[in-house]
């Protein structure tokens, strides 16, 4: 099966495209631009929201539901929100359909039209704080901190899975506060969360940083961000966290009453991460073999494939390898024994190695005779044979190393693609290799966008205590204060 | 808060819309039929779908994911499927909106238009089974069990919170077999797995059993259905599991190659919960003074409220609080400790009380130099003095025979409901008390229509392993060989 797979080298986009649907981790569907996520995909996705769940609670978040639909008026009420979210959307317009009186199956009934048309959520801020208003009264009803998993539905003109799709499924947190301060901590800790999660289990290094003006969400009075280097040099936006100050408290008249007996406006926050995050998983770790996963989100970390001949031979194999399967999982590793008959070895290990199976265990006759097993790597294709003694533990460290050395060698290649340039010839020279790119910026947006026009690279972020440094913008020649981050992006 | 809550007795329906919304569990949206979730209704939630996933993962299903939007023409595809689902839906025509060239907000951008309508899934066998045509070609990729947890519209123009609601969150099992046998069996487990499920964490007794074709599922051969009894006597159906033959495979052509390397149709089986599930849970333990819920299913099983004037106090009481946190949080209890300042023990037992909190402590100074705690249980309002030597044991029981008591009332107040008739008198007499009502019918779909246009009573199920009796028709006189499951129903 890899051996269809297009290498890197040859055409990186392509090696993308034919990974996703060749691993099992999505496939395009029949509706344009939305993807059905496969179960080998979705079962990596059920562990990406269960830790970020987990690490939301354990902030103080709770989860709700709001609807899917939200009235076409309510995006004209954030005057730049409007401009942001209100465009490519999905539209609903009726609510019947009918036979087709010329007997050509069903149509529209055009009696069900909708006075007001209903938007299918692009994301809930205009939705929430609707509702919000009516939640909150008092300063005791604050902060307010809420989390939605959800679908949401931009429409998309190109498409490609998991990193741009009409309909994609994230989590939106929308919190309310008494302060300023608060809700900027607010934003703050949620973009340390979304960092800390993307590093420890899914192995990416990411920047943290504040977004430029022209690349603030819609609405936002400060976006925070987590950036990601893939393997071919570009850059992508991992995670956001915003600070909406009261734009939206005042778009929909949500004040509460102080202690001291006062009205105020609200204080808002918003972040999301999204199926996105698989894009950026697959395209960090994999190689031209397949996927490469993290143990720590791996729905199946080892895999066990016994060599054999017959029935006798497989019932001796399975007799050694019951009592290690029953150790591996007392030590919560989660592991699989693929003993079916209906394919060979061979197409399992090819099978499991697309798969990104971060250990493949082989035995056959011979090693149990020896007391030994095959140990493969997935992240290093490196093998060795190992006791079967304590293979348990063995194995439990292993998959700490592999988690470990994705980290570290995804740190490497972009500690290899950061560069900083001082002048615009050495600017684009440095886009070209690909990369992160540290440069002095005179500050304006004019120039943000000559930039981006003129080389294609935006401002991916401004680091979180970026330090200080005289020099002079690679476009302008004008005084800057700080180098920021360029990139060409997903 | 629970004063202002309409008795049962007064007017049930506006008992159930009144707590629904006090006790924070749901709320009606700006969107026509669409229901917010609130947080702890959500926290309900999370708990069915945890124990739900589990248990069908126990039993060899994965999750995936399928889109939101179906083309129209799918619906055509499966005739009798066509009748029961393509009517009321969320229709989507446009694709953008634009700035109003009047100024007036914004407008539906009239050249985005869709050349072919998407239809918001009411329910998704159409889209699924054109995926599974590309997902099955041999023996060996069946059976295919997957499950999806999703949103689903169906426009309905009577709504009420949880009960039906245009916007409603679920999960749709869809499975591919290569037998009809074992797929008759997979429909036959999964009501089963909901059966279990709605009995041990719900604490609603459910009568498992058929549909009679009239109340089939729109493309299936069987439905088989749990029905639970509400306390008004309405019944309510809670979980349904659908046999669809060759249905869909036929529509979509879906195929695969056995070992003996024939072509042959796949069989095919479909089954759901949704939300709905928190409208049974609501009206089947719930009382006049709020919600009531089974231990199982409580975000907070017990909540201790400290009784105190001063600082000090509320200091010494703590200390006496916080190792019994440990010891029963150790024990897996969900435990909250309420000392809030801005809220005074009376009206943080009426919140408790109205939100359904399985068991309340109590602890004031004098009870701490006793030894003592109070322990309130919702399920009885009763109250009773406890030494604090050995709570944590005592509040772990205690919880056990909460969740026993609840089932043991629901099925006391069902067994109570029960009725067996054998004239038309009888019948509507029975069904004006309400309840379950077992009598004959004579099999005949005309029958069926008839008493339920007369009666506003439908055959909620025929009962799996149906005794087989000798009757007549309670409407017909004809001659009837078992007794069906009548009543009115939500």
């Amino acid at each position: 099966m890899a051996k269809d797979l297009t290498s890197r080298s040859k055409d990186y986009s392509k090696w993308y495209n034919e990974l996703v649907v060749q691993a099992d981790l999505a496939d395009n569907s029949a509706v344009r631009g939305c993807m059905v996520i496969k179960p080998y995909g979705y079962a990596i996705w059920e562990r990406i929201q269960a830790d970020l769940d987990r690490r939301f609670k354990e902030t103080g978040h709770v989860n709700a539901y709001f609807p899917l639909f939200i009235p076409k008026s309510y995006f004209s009420k954030e005057a730049s929100h409007v401009e942001g979210f209100a465009k490519e959307c999905a539209v609903v317009t009726h609510y019947r359909l009918k036979n087709d009186p010329n007997g050509k199956g069903i149509v529209v009934d055009e009696d069900a039209k909708l006075e007001e048309e209903l938007i299918v959520r692009p994301t809930s801020e205009t939705i929430i704080w609707d509702t919000y208003r009516g939640w909150i009264q008092s300063y005791r009803d604050l902060p307010l901190l809420i989390n939605q998993w959800a679908n949401v539905v931009r429409w998309e003109m190109r498409t490609r899975l998991f990193l741009r799709t009409t309909e994609f499924l994230w989590q939106e947190g929308h919190t309310a506060h008494a302060t300023q301060e608060e809700a900027i901590a607010e934003a703050e800790q949620m973009l340390h969360v979304y960092g800390d999660f993307v590093e420890s289990m899914m192995g990416i290094p990411v920047l943290r940083g504040k977004k430029s003006p022209n690349e603030r969400f819609a609405g936002a009075l400060e976006t925070y961000c987590i950036e990601a280097l893939m393997q071919d040099g570009k850059a992508l936006q991992a995670g956001t966290s915003h600070f909406l100050g009261q734009n939206f408290a005042k778009a929909f008249d949500v004040k509460y009453q102080s202690k001291e007996g006062k009205m105020e406006y609200v204080w808002a926050t918003s972040w999301g991460v999204s199926t996105r995050l698989m894009g950026a998983l697959i395209m960090t770790h994999s190689d031209d073999n397949g996927l490469v996963l993290p143990p720590k989100l791996a729905p199946d970390q080892v895999v066990i494939v016994p060599i054999y001949r017959g029935e006798e031979d497989l019932e001796a194999i399975t007799a050694v390898v019951d009592p290690l399967l029953k150790s591996l999982r007392a030590k919560g590793i989660r592991v699989k024994y693929d003993s079916r008959d209906t394919y060979k070895p061979g197409w399992k290990f090819n099978e499991y190695e697309l798969k990104g199976v971060p250990v493949r265990l082989a035995i056959g006759m011979r090693d149990i005779e020896k007391g030994v097993i095959e140990v493969a790597r997935r992240d290093t294709l490196t093998k060795e044979t190992v006791p079967m003694t304590g293979l348990d533990s063995y194995v439990a460290t292993l998959l700490d190393t592999i988690q470990e050395n994705l980290f570290a060698k995804a740190s490497a290649n972009r500690e290899n693609n950061t560069w900083r340039v001082d002048t615009w010839e050495e600017f684009e020279k440095a886009l070209n290799k690909g990369g992160f790119v540290f440069a002095h910026w005179d500050g304006t947006p004019e120039t943000e966008e000559k930039i981006k026009e003129i080389s294609k690279a935006t401002i991916r972020c401004i680091p979180l205590n970026n330090p200080l440094e005289e020099g002079v913008c690679i476009l302008t020649g004008k005084p800057s204060s700080q180098r920021v981050v360029f990139a060409r992006a997903y």
